[in-house]
């Protein structure tokens, strides 16, 4: 009898190693090949060089933004997409125009200064501001002045990121709030014009644009953002001379909001075609710059996520979707209108992946999923870690992708080492030389890998 | 009964808590005040600017070592170390020269070949080989040619490293071989020069050196390595014109051997200062560039180690050191001195820790140490992933310490995200500008976190 049931406890534990070890070798043997097909044959660098300098910057309801729809639809089309479709999205349309100006005189030298419109700001209506500047770091400063120190003023927000957080993302969330509402909170004290210090983290003369949102009802001021150079030199020239007269023109302007598309492609799934999985980045950018980091890079990784599962011969079992989404930078309209658009025709996701935290080298991915999908992608470390992909962090995932939220979604950010993304970031200095072409990647091939685990595993 | 029972236990695990808790609380504390100072007040990335720009690159056995010897003993004095010394080290003495040259004619177009000596390569006696080459891949294809198709030819070694290998110093150590022994065996063949393909994983044109270690008893020839792209092109040459004639002239020459030295510093233990913890880069560089990433970024963040520990108070109880080690590079001298003279002198050391890796983010450390040490390291783990360090990684620890391996020490290697530090490596493109400061400095804090870990829980 002890015997035998030895034997037996033999063979179960044998049934149970054979009924899992072909699976973990197999998904094993499936990441592998779709890293050798992308660190081997990828295509996406070379389809980030001609976005970034074929096409360029492409900031919602341009021209060239229309560019790079068209491209991105050509593009996934030559990836052997089973369908490729444009989802229509209104956007808005602004132009920072030609001439931006700041600068003042000291000691009788003119002293020129760098900086660049806020996103959305107002024009300075073809003429110069010219008016004394305020200095403050936080919005409690300011209202301790009150009007009768802002009036007429320009108020100059000038408080650097906090270089103690590791992670940049969390420092740039610091100062966010001050150019979002930094320019309406001065205009409500009577403010002329508001200029804050660039959000970044680095210390170099490069000024960094990015959406303001004026409050609805406060007068609308115009609104610059000063390099971290020029920021320091200005905070010292006011200690030297606190009446100095600031000289301020931007030659912004608002037009109608206009039509432009999200372009989405697909491939089909083969046993639950009706299950959805949706991977992307934004198409636009800023309009300085070529938007390689923000977010040509998520673009080119989520192409080839479909190129690669294509060129593997990986038949999913859901419905895979590369979306590139327009306007994500300037109001998020094309993330809301696929949610929208999805909700309205009953199309159901099990996953959605994002990657927006530039072309850097992956080490996990940011997620916003249930207790029982931790548990699960938890036990799918094993699998990444191999590929120096260490965690899944809680907590979330991508501003486009935000709108899909639901009780059944599993949602992920591609968590990158941030640590150079603040450089850049809306900057003319987010370049195609600035993405290194193995970091890519493997931010592709850790895209492309989630979505294999996604589709042929799943959360159920 | 059952009441007192149940507040004895309460108690007891009380006690637990406050035994335990204190300690993990100030050892999060502790490792927060190192972080906050080395991202506040860093020292490092100005150091580093310095070494680059005002010493420059610095071959051992050069003058311009000489000035970073006088350098890193200055600075550290700076640094507050309670004692800084020289430790006299014997080193080779090679010039590349000022002259290189490599090129051919074909169709009539002369076209020059992007290349540099390996380091230790002989000359070409001030003159011009002109010679037919034979291009191979490994030294299986070299010798299966034989003699009959060698004699007399430059041995073309063209092999990419394998763009697979996530862990880009495992595709670097694939290379590796045919650096250090390629010339060697193309000369028993009977070859006049030897070229190979840069040990990189860039696309450039950017020659990589490095050394060469000729087999005694071999006729020296002199050796070269091509950019990525000039090799590309000398292969679509060949198939072209496989007789074209490859002019090379390098003008390298060989010295006596000469006296330079290591750098160290410590802060001596208060409880046990005659246990040693050592933490080390390599102030030698190759002579192209300005040896940023290799290794000027380990020796300014070890120097930033001890102005750390000293900047926030730290009294260590075991002694700790800071050693710039003087030729890694072409001999590992700097290392092998002062591990014979710790053994010579009966120092006894508890640890050692070297960043040789590139001033790039770090996600851990790479260590060569027992399983009770390791177990030790893993329960140090929680306090260091808030700083997206993921991992202890066995295997390896770095050149410049390896030598004092024994049976007590445990060997720790900075673990950095090493992706681009092949595409700068030994090249004219390792610079200053190439280096990010928080990157720099979170490798800095990450060094003297387990430097202080090490010294206060240590590993009885």
């Amino acid at each position: 009898m002890k015997k035998i049931t030895s034997l037996f406890l033999l063979l179960s534990f044998q049934e149970v190693s054979f009924s899992q070890a072909p699976h973990v070798q197999s998904d094993s043997a499936m990441i592998a090949s779709i890293y050798n097909e992308v660190m081997l044959n990828g295509e996406c660098y070379e389809n980030l060089r001609y976005l970034c300098k074929s096409i360029g910057h492409r900031l919602a309801g341009s021209e060239s933004a229309q560019k790079a729809i068209d491209w991105g639809k050509s593009t996934l089309e030559l990836s052997a997409a089973d369908h490729v479709f444009l989802m229509p999205v209104e956007v808005p349309h602004w132009t920072r125009g030609t001439f931006e100006y700041g600068g003042y005189t000291l000691s009788g030298n003119p002293r020129e200064v760098a900086l660049t419109a806020l996103g959305g700001s107002v024009g300075t209506d073809g003429k110069r501001i010219t008016a004394e500047v305020v200095e403050v770091k936080t919005f409690d400063e300011l209202k301790a002045l009150g009007a009768d120190e802002v009036k007429g003023k320009i108020v100059f927000f000038n408080k650097p990121l906090d270089a103690t957080l590791i992670n940049t993302g969390a420092a740039y969330g610091g100062g966010y709030p001050i150019r979002g509402q930094g320019p309406s909170e001065a205009a409500k004290l009577g403010a002329v014009a508001c200029l804050i210090r660039s959000l970044t983290l680095a210390d170099d003369n490069y000024p960094h644009t990015g959406a303001t949102n004026y409050e609805e009802g406060v007068k609308r001021i115009p609104a610059a953002a000063l390099s971290a150079v020029a920021a320091r030199q200005l905070s010292q020239d006011l200690k030297n001379n606190p009446h100095l007269q600031f000289n301020l023109q931007l030659s912004c302007e608002a037009f109608e909001r206009t039509m432009q598309a999200n372009v989405i492609a697909e491939i089909r799934g083969t046993e639950f075609p009706n299950e959805y999985i949706t991977v992307g980045g934004h198409l636009d950018s800023w309009d300085i710059g070529e938007g390689a980091h923000d977010d040509g890079t998520g673009i080119v990784q989520s192409i080839e996520m479909i190129r690669t599962l294509k060129a593997i011969g990986y038949k999913p079992k859901r419905t895979i979707r590369a979306v590139l989404f327009i306007n994500e930078e300037f109001g998020n309209d094309g993330g809301e209108t696929y949610a929208r658009v999805c909700k309205e025709t009953g199309l159901v996701h099990i996953g959605a992946l994002e990657s927006d935290g530039g072309g850097f080298t992956p080490v996990g991915f940011n997620c916003d999923i249930s207790d029982t999908q931790y548990e699960r992608v938890q036990s799918w470390l094993p699998l990444l870690e191999p590929y120096n992909l260490f965690r899944f962090r809680r907590g979330g995932s991508g501003v486009d992708i935000r709108p899909l939220k639901d009780d059944r979604i599993a949602l992920f950010g591609l968590n990158v080492d941030g640590q150079r993304y603040f450089d850049y970031h809306h900057t003319n200095n987010d370049r195609f030389e600035n993405v290194n072409k193995r970091e890519l990647e493997l931010g592709a091939a850790a895209m492309t890998a989630l979505v294999y685990l996604m589709d042929s595993i799943g959360f159920n």
